[in-house]
């Protein structure tokens, strides 16, 4: 593949780019980061900027080669905080060598990724054009990302997106993931007087929590969201993409273990691969009202509040769904909504070309067939590229693996995958760039 | 009434004490407030004692008169915390008088009545005996009072007993309470997993939130309780009793305001009343599972809690409730259920002897027809005495109006009613000594 002075250059390059801490919740290291990585990008003839934004700036690059094909390639140069420190074998920024691994908090997540798919242009010499969007928010949720892509939609216009990548599965084949889960994030709040009282008064008033449990029996009857027209739209898979789902890797016990449950809804593995990537749900992240201190006191409170998500599956329209609950929420009383955050669910067909070319090259590098996923159970930024019209978005090209601790302590990457990555990213370019 | 120097002397006990604070949930001057009360109930003849709890102590006192008849005198000489502490007048613990009244915290609940029945005995030369129990933790729920009933069963015998007094209404005239409500108090907890995880895996995955709600839903339907059982023994409210509630002293729009509350359930002071002191409930104190933080976290909680407090009427069991509770639970997984307490209910009838030396003898002081309630809308701890074998147990002869502000800044008391008390309670002594 690569020989012994190009790997330590590779090498060199991502260890240096893990030991900057660049923590997006606190603001640690981030301008640092950011500079690091403008620099590097012009270094490897990249035109690229630092893109202020109200919270932390996205890296934009382009490189134009001359062909009639641009590919997008998102990524985050962020990485998630590092405790519980105690729990690190090495510093989380020393990017420590132990055997075959690395060892640093964003080396799956996805620093080696991005490292990957930059280092691999000092290899490329076809007519493919770049642009690279490199946000400094996704591990705080996006925050400034749409407003961004708003901003520059005509610069960003691409033939296809890659997203940060899924890596590989225990079994070390590569995922291709062809699109993401929507999102209604709402929080509902119900106020039923102007402070809490005795409850001796239970009687005659109207307590929020009951309140609150009637406006969610409303909404979801334990297994199916009740709002009439939630469910239209919804894309059957067709069969063949449904297919695709046999080859995913999970062993229903090591899942539920992973997960720390103490049940699974389903026993079999096809039933909870298939609901784990094709159901939308409508899942409570959290309620509160007082009292919930320790032992007893007697009161009725007077203000209840729950968070739901709801994930979304192609083609359910997040805005369509918000407005119906909002609609819905009219009946009530006392009753107020706040909109967390809408996610447009993404699916890419897998006859496109970005596809083939994700494909074909992955078998290249890989010499198996890689996993492909309709979708991911969770939620990415694709829709905003969606938006620009964009129609070949993938989430493929990444070093980690289950055991790579992303978001967790001792967070690592075997280096082979790091190059097999930079491999994968060169292959791939050059397939797509062919398609 | 009495002299100059009668109402002297009464009023300036009352100051030495008030001045004196006994906060139970902190425990200040609880040890002073309770030896100043031993040295006190000794000057007026009272053979009393400080008995140890775990907690703080009970003073206990009897005299013997040589009747045939005895009085439980039940008060408590703790007070609640004076926080907010800049929105009193004067110093909670100065007692301050200003015009007709004099402020300070636990003027009204209850040192004011305390002390007027303690008071009354100067002036009374009759034959009835006396036991009191005055706790020191009534303001944290009477937590050691049972187990120093149980304890002192045989010392505690009487014919009836006074509890701590529910005062005056809007208009003047003395309250006369025949009973309390029970109170059943449970923690229920669902436990679904070992931690929170990332909500993509809600698909298969059960939230203990929504799990918790079927719970709810299977206890409660938002009108009525609907475990088998709950509403079996529940005393018919006899005619006679039934029309006492129509003295009962309340303006809706007033009523409502007083509660902050936005709404009531019912439009007619009839109904708002006969709800409040008839109706058992099932109220929700709290509630919680993660995540309750500002913003969005997409997460699956693994625990969810709630605190339920059952108000009872007589003659429904908070034992057998409780169990029913317990057993219905069984019907579900992974729901852990903590006895927070249990209180019986208690309703003494109207035509009882202690009840009709009350009304006799509130008549005489106030020249008023007193307001009789069959019981209250909340709880106090008579279930102990009730259990002792006692069946004429009633709350009355009080100092407090409804604006007294008790438990609230500015708790004060009319120093006229100070002496309309000790004047009721001599009354009572007599009455009660002839019945």
């Amino acid at each position: 593949m690569f020989n012994e002075e190009e790997r330590k250059y590779f090498l060199s390059k991502l260890i240096d780019f893990l030991k900057i801490p660049s923590v997006s919740a606190t603001g640690e290291g981030i301008r640092e980061a950011s500079s690091w990585l403008k620099e590097f990008m012009k270094e490897l003839g990249i035109k690229s900027e630092i893109v202020e934004t109200n919270g932390h700036p996205v890296i934009y690059g382009e490189i134009n080669n001359g062909g009639n094909k641009t590919l997008l390639v998102y990524n985050h140069y962020d990485v998630q905080p590092v405790d519980p420190l105690n729990e690190w074998k090495y510093p989380p920024f020393s990017a420590t060598i132990d055997g075959d691994y690395i060892y640093a908090r964003g080396a799956s997540d996805n620093k080696g990724t991005l490292m990957a798919r930059l280092l691999a242009l000092t290899k490329y010499k076809g007519n493919l054009n770049f642009k690279f969007v490199i946000e400094g928010e996704e591990e705080i949720g996006s925050i400034h990302l749409p407003e961004f892509v708003e901003k520059n939609k005509e610069k960003l216009n691409a033939d296809g997106v890659i997203m940060e990548g899924a890596g590989l599965d225990s079994k070390g084949r590569p995922m291709i993931v062809l699109g993401v889960k929507g999102l209604v994030y709402v929080e509902i709040i119900v106020k039923t007087g102007e402070r809490d009282v005795h409850s001796s008064n239970a009687p005659v008033i109207y307590n929020p929590v009951w309140e609150l449990i009637k406006i969610l029996n409303s909404i979801y009857d334990g297994e199916k969201v009740k709002l009439r027209g939630f469910y239209d739209n919804i894309e059957k898979l067709p069969l063949e993409t449904e297919r695709l789902l046999e080859s995913y890797d999970l062993d229903i016990e090591t899942f539920k273990k992973s997960l720390g449950a103490y049940e699974l809804k389903y026993k079999d593995k096809e039933s909870v691969v298939y609901s784990l990537f094709t159901e939308p749900t409508c899942n409570i992240d959290g309620i509160v009202a007082r009292y919930i201190g320790e032992g007893s006191k007697t009161i009725v409170p007077s203000i209840a509040k729950v968070k739901i998500d709801f994930r979304l599956v192609p083609n359910q329209d997040p805005v369509k769904i918000y407005n119906l609950l909002v609609d819905h929420l009219n009946h009530f009383k006392n009753v107020k909504i706040i909109n967390h955050g809408l996610e447009k669910p993404v699916r890419t067909s897998p006859n496109t070309k970005i596809v083939k070319a994700m494909v074909s090259s992955a078998i290249k590098v890989y010499q198996t067939d890689p996993v492909i996923l309709p979708n991911s159970a969770g939620t990415q930024p694709m829709g905003v590229f969606y938006d620009l019209g964009i129609r070949e978005i993938v989430s493929a090209i990444g070093v980690g693996t289950p055991s790579s601790n992303a978001h967790a302590p001792n967070e690592n990457i075997k280096i082979e995958n790091f190059y097999k990555a930079i491999q994968h990213s060169l292959e791939f370019y050059k397939e797509y760039e062919k398609e």
